[in-house]
This record gives structure tokens, C-alpha cells and sequence, in this order.
């Protein structure tokens, strides 16, 4: 893939005119029992909709729209949603997608992967570990489609802010979760392309237990000592080295949230909203809901990020 | 409330006049996963995030359009949803609204009652126990608005097949489950506004363990011996009268479903639609589910028709 160069807003724009045609344009829903009860109108971006059930699909799609058909295959490491989506867009082009996952990663989310034609390599549940299972492939030839750090992914994952600020006018922030920082690296960027005084300002949000981002922003450098331990199976990665870059120039806050407020923010959704969303894709939603005083009045949007989890079965009891 | 003559198409549009700005124009889901697997194109009509999680909103609203402001109150018998929109049409307008449920009632559904400012009442989980608590509050003076067998709440329930042939056009058929009737004759009377080559049929779904419906079309009549047994709980009523004539003219066939398929189309809705939906909810797609090979390559419309129930918390092990 391309050289590692900040993305610019421009970049985005571009990214969507090349995958526009791939990607489903996601609903934004609302509740008017959450604008009541949070005092504020929130616009809920249903990214959970995206085709694999989360926003990875913008990035892949995009990373692969500059990978030639006669190439001998992709290779990434996931915890799932990204590996869905590189499977996927793979497949969409007739290219082989090898994905290494860590051995805890979620069924729903290892089944995702392979039926989306993609190969399931397991390794340890560690940064290190997965990083050497997507070496041996690169290695053998693989073009290697990273999870966050690539510009491509980055501004691929961005095209979904674009989209929203078309939907809804006037929004006054962004709230959206924080792993490795590719989704929220991509909206920043996007909100770039707004006049200044209409920019919404962009809140990225951790898991308290994977608050790598909020303490690399504390410290000015990118912290190595990563050890996380979240439900948010889909935010324990250190956050990437471009992501980190555009974090600290273009995000207004990184906030963290206790594994209970992510737990209340899913009942929310479920509750209130009817969505089916993972504990990643609630956070965004749990940041918001320790904010409430800030926002009063305003137009807010919380980024749905993503809907594969390991739900009980049967759902009720009978 | 008004005298009981059967309603007609005509009917429906007036009411969708008088409730059009009231209820939530809900969207229309899909998935290109269940059309690649169920060989049609599937759109999924989502009345789970109508006001109050469930299409009953519709019918009440209308009902209470027809009462004076000055009445003493309304009162109905419920096992959840019509009891929760009749608490919200009535908070709305000012109204007292007293609700017989069930001692049986999920706690979602009791608890919706009163976050809506209805009183509730609790009886015997019987049809004469529902019937006989709501008759005391009539005698009292106040307005029983029952909950399917009346012409405002058929005609009511039917405006959402109105909004739905205008979101989808060419619709080879619609799906909707069958309680006490009201949803089923309200789409049924809505799809006579379409010329009769374009009109799609319409096909009512029971639990097994609730199909008093089907086998009062067998026997000519309404049966009477009904023992509802079923997870779907706001499926457990015996089909009303006018909703029943409705049906036996224009309702072209109503199917039967186990509880495992009620389960397993929940399961199906939760994984590739991400929608939460109650039991009674999924069972129009259990029906679909039951019959793909008559409909492959049709455009059918499933009917969510609610979203209220009680999921385990928190939903996932932490």
C-alpha cells in the first residue's frame, strides 16, 4: 500500500467518490424519549447497518479500491469487525483475505470472517502477537490491509462523516468510540471540510480499561505500556501512529467510560432505540451520557459503530 | 365511541389524515444478506420504533382524536402495547388513562404504562377477567377504547400499510402478525386504495399455541374455545369481530408458526438486522421464513410490529 502520509480532508472527500457506490448510507435514527430525557437532540448514525455490521466496511472497501485484482492476496489482523470487512470487500473483488484474530475474539464475530470467505488464523491476544501472524503473510507476498494506521483506512472510515453532516445540518458534535483511532481519526478529518464556526467539534471516547489515547494525549507521545481490559472487544487496540497525529490536532476530548456505563449505554440503545449494538459501538453513547450538562439544547450525533456481539440464544426465556 | 360498522378503505385514508402528524413515519429496513438468502427482496417495516415501541400507537391516536377533551378519561384492557399508546395519545392530549393488564404483563410492557402516565389495573390473565375489569371503569363514565375490535383502531393500525406502499412500491405481498385482528384488517382495508392487479396480498401469521384465527376461518365463525399459550405475548387475544369479517374477505391466508420459529426469526432479526423485536414482533417473518420457496424473487414486506420486551441485563456476561 501507499506511503504513510497524513490524510487530509480533501483525501476523504476523495475516498467517498471512489467507494460511494460500495457502501450502504446508513439511516440516522432518533428517539424522541432520548431528546426529552437528555434535554438535547441526538441523531443516532447507524453504522451498525453498514454492510458486515460495522463502519470497518468504509476503510476495507477503500484500502482495496488501490489493490490491483492480480495481486496474491490481503492480510490483516482483527478482532473481528475489520476482518469482516476486509473478508468481504476481498471477496466482493475475487481476492483471497487472510485475517489473524486473537484466540478471544468473539464467535459472532470469527463467524463473520469466514463467511465473508475469509481464512481465520488465531494467535495470542496480544498487540505483539498479532502483529507477527500478519508478518509470516506479508512475508509470502500478501498485500497487508492494516486495522486504523494507513491513510487509506483512515479516510475511508471518514466518508461516514461526510454522509452524516448531509443528513443532519447544524450538528454541534461528534461523539465517537476510540480503538486504534481509524473511525475517529477519519471524522475529524471530515469535519475539516465544514467553514470553521459550522464544525462540529469531534469527542472520542474509551473504555476506561483501554484508555491508551487519553493517556498518550496527557503524556504528548504515543504510551506503549498497553494492557487492556474491556467488553469493548472492539477498542483494545493501541491507538495508531497517524491517528494519534490527527487525535491530538483535530479532537476536541478524549473521554473514558467504566465497563457499567457501557453496559447502561447498550441497554439504552436497546431499551429505547431497538438496536442491537455491541459494547464498542455503545461507548460513543456512554461518553455522551457523562456529558449531559454540556450539550443542553444542542444537536449531537453518537456514532453507532458496530452490531456483532454474542447475544444469549434463545434471546428470552420460554 | 362511535357505532361499529365495518370500515373501509376510505376510512383508513381519513384516518391517516387525522394522525399524520402525530405518528412517526417509521423507516423501512433491509438486508442484502436475508435477500441473498431468502431469494426475494425483503423490506422490513418498522413499527417497533413507532412512539411507544409498537404500531398500536397508531390506532389510539386516532381513537383519542374522536374523544373531547372535557371526557372523564379513557380505559382499556391490555397486555402491554395498546395500554402504553393509549397512555401516550392520552398524556398528549390531557386525558386520564386507566389500563387493565394482565398479572401476566411483562415488566416492560407495565412499566411503559406508567412512564406514559397510564394507571394500571391488574386482572386474572383472561379474556371475561380483561373484559370485566374494563367494564367498571365504563360504568364509572369513562370511554373504553378497546383495543382491536373497533373502526378507529382498525383504521388506525391500517395507516401504516398506506406509508409503506408509498416507501415501496410493487409489493407482491405484506406479512403482518394477528392478535385480536386490529393490525391485520387495518392493512387489509389499506391495500383496497391500490387497483387490484397492483394490490398486494395480504398474509396474516399466528403462534400455534394462538391460532384462534385460522381455525375460525375453518369453521366458518369465530371460535370461542381459545387458550392461548404462546411467548408472543401481545398475540394471546381472541380475534375481535369486525376484525374477523375483515379478514375472512380480505385477508388472503393466515398462517401458523411454532415458538421455535418465533425464536428463531427473532434471532434472525437481532443478528442481520440489528433490530431488537419482541416475539409477537417477529412472527410475520416466521411466517415468511415458513414459505420462501412461494415467494422467491417477489418483493414482500414484513410487518415488526413491536419492540417492547424484556431482555436480559446486562444483555451480555461481562
Amino acid at each position: 500500500m501507499s506511503t504513510l502520509t497524513l490524510p487530509t480532508a480533501e483525501d476523504v472527500i476523495q475516498a467517498r467518490q471512489r467507494i460511494g457506490a460500495e457502501v450502504e448510507t446508513t439511516p440516522v435514527l432518533r428517539s424522541k424519549a432520548i431528546d426529552r430525557c437528555f434535554g438535547m437532540e441526538v441523531f443516532f448514525k447507524c453504522e451498525h447497518l453498514q454492510t458486515t455490521g460495522s463502519f470497518k466496511f468504509r476503510g476495507a472497501s477503500h484500502a482495496l479500491s488501490w489493490i490491483q485484482d492480480d495481486c496474491s492476496g490481503v492480510a490483516t489482523h482483527s478482532s473481528g469487525n475489520h476482518g469482516a470487512a476486509l473478508a468481504k470487500a476481498a471477496e466482493r473483488r475475487g481476492i483471497v483475505a487472510e485475517v489473524v484474530m486473537p484466540r478471544n475474539a468473539i464467535k459472532a464475530k470469527i463467524d463473520a470472517v469466514k463467511a465473508h470467505g475469509g481464512r481465520v488464523h488465531f494467535c495470542d491476544a496480544t498487540q505483539s502477537a498479532r502483529e507477527a501472524g500478519l508478518q509470516r503473510f506479508v512475508n509470502d507476498g500478501l498485500i497487508a490491509v492494516p486495522p486504523y494506521d494507513h491513510p487509506h483506512i483512515i479516510t475511508g472510515q471518514g466518508t461516514l462523516a461526510l454522509e452524516l453532516m448531509e443528513q443532519v445540518t447544524g450538528l454541534d458534535a461528534i461523539f465517537a468510540p476510540i480503538g486504534g483511532g481509524g473511525l475517529i481519526s477519519g471524522i475529524a478529518l471530515a469535519t475539516l471540510t465544514q467553514p470553521e464556526e459550522q464544525r462540529p467539534v469531534v469527542i472520542g471516547v474509551e473504555p476506561q480499561g483501554a484508555d491508551d489515547t487519553r493517556r498518550s494525549l496527557e503524556q504528548g507521545h504515543r504510551i506503549k505500556d498497553h494492557h487492556p481490559n474491556t467488553i469493548a472487544d472492539g477498542l483494545r487496540a493501541l491507538v495508531g501512529t497517524l491517528n494519534f497525529s490527527i487525535i491530538q490536532s483535530h479532537v476536541a476530548e478524549v473521554a473514558s467510560v467504566s465497563e457499567e456505563a457501557i453496559l447502561k449505554a447498550m441497554e439504552v440503545l436497546w431499551r429505547e432505540l431497538k438496536q442491537v449494538v455491541e459494547p464498542s459501538g455503545a461507548v460513543a453513547l456512554a461518553g455522551l451520557i457523562q456529558r449531559l450538562d454540556r450539550f443542553q439544547g444542542q444537536r449531537v450525533a453518537i456514532i453507532l459503530s458496530g452490531g456483532n456481539l454474542d447475544l444469549p440464544h434463545p434471546l428470552i426465556e420460554q
